[in-house]
């Protein structure tokens, strides 16, 4: 075997265990995940995956919808409802669900009593734009920088007298 | 619950097993693998995932090199062997390897009597490179039209007398 | 010589004058600009070159900035005031400016009594954000989708009680 | 007007004559082309733009197409031949000539008696493939780091048996 510490992009199952943080989703009461991301430990820059979990009766974040970041999510452990686009579809271990872009708007909450584990992953872009729609928010994303707005208050791009 | 049909992007594990493929590297003998390539089929345009598997005995593709497109695997159960960059690392359910690009080569076999279970993903570019250094080959990808160069056939770019 | 209809991305310059649009910015009612669209007219798909005019004594567009896409100029024939952040620069013949991102805001008038000759270039970007400082707008974006913010709207993204 | 100085991104007709290099393909011992790379002088990055000269009886380049990077030319004055794709075309000022990708081969001679001057622009990609076919070459080039293959040495990835 070689030595380990030679290929920093190696994770172990310890160490994954041990990056572990929680995220509550300032917008939903309901949000808590804990998780590790893992892509970005590994040194990849344009890729993003995670290893999460949600205790029993929360969710992931906020009901939201991408408009240019490829998502996906792939359930390890435990039961989950997926709420996308007003529909909602119970998960199970081995079930896969993906998000081409512009996205409907989705939210996952374990309803059970057994923790809910998953992979979710897709694109890190530097510029996104992310819309909440039961809260009426656009997020607007520059590298690290976000702005709010309400996203009702779109207008169109109007020509004079036309 | 709402009607399934109604999303078309998430896959349930019945599907995904039934819709496998197995695929052998024309270039390595010990290559065999088994799986479903999760993201084209769930309609993501730019990310890959597949939920992949190697018999015992087997390995995964051809020791090979990125030059743009990153990748990774999660391992979900058995043992694995991966060769990175000429060193070994034995590798067990939980643990995660990355490759940012320029990546080191690298690839996977199943040294054990168990079925090796993993994720791997990644990029999905219209124009790759990839080196078999091994085999002293490169690849040249764009779109589904592949080329192949003797890798040590390259030659610098030189300026005359100078 | 070859047959010259043999190669569509070839355009003669009276093709391009007969080619010219005249487009006035709905924000600006000194902006008045006619052109022609070169790159597109001749097949590029990620990179804008125009050859426009702009009568004396009227402007380009509105006075903006552009949060993604470069942008240059270069000026051919006639006098121009270039606007860059609150500053004004006369511009001749032989003269370019550019606007990397994220840029400054800028906009370019005519002050002169012959008209103002230049070409412009840039980014084509599926995705957009451009904002209007001085008009307290903010331009999203998609493909040929517009939707208008007042800038001054924007509010930061908070963590609860942090 | 304002201070000048304080925007770093316009460069005055007199800073670009004396910004200009000369250049010759090694390739091509007819090139020689004289000019000022104004785009990355002006703090782009993704965007080429240069303005270019070539004497009488002078080349730009030796003939080549791209892959992936847009190209495009625009006639100042002077008189130039264009070989597009084998056909010859004569060009004159005011007429524009765009190269979408992946390429038709190109180069651009001076065959008369004044300078032949042009602007020419496009793409910047990080990772770019030009081929030289009457030259059997492919230019792979990664950021500034360049490899040369013979182009015929290409071979199909081929499965075995098959």
């Amino acid at each position: 075997m070689g030595d380990e510490r030679s290929y920093p992009y190696l994770l172990r199952r310890n160490t994954i265990r041990a990056g572990e943080n929680t995220f509550s989703h300032p917008w939903n009461p309901q949000s808590e995940i804990t998780g590790t991301h893992l892509s970005s430990l590994a040194g990849l820059k344009r890729t993003g995956v995670s290893l999460v979990r949600i205790p029993a009766g929360k969710e992931s974040f906020a009901y939201h919808l991408h408009h240019r970041e490829e998502e996906w999510i792939y359930i390890l452990a435990g039961r989950g409802i997926a709420l996308i686009d007003g529909n909602e579809y119970e998960l199970g271990p081995g079930d896969f669900v993906a998000f081409p872009t512009p996205s409907v708007p989705h939210n996952l909450r374990n309803p059970g009593e057994d923790e809910l584990v998953y992979m979710m992953g897709g694109e890190n872009l530097d510029f996104e734009v992310a819309d909440f729609p039961t809260l009426d928010k656009r997020m607007i994303r520059r590298g690290s920088e976000v702005e709010i707005y309400r996203l009702s208050d779109a207008r169109p791009f109007e020509m004079p007298d036309s």
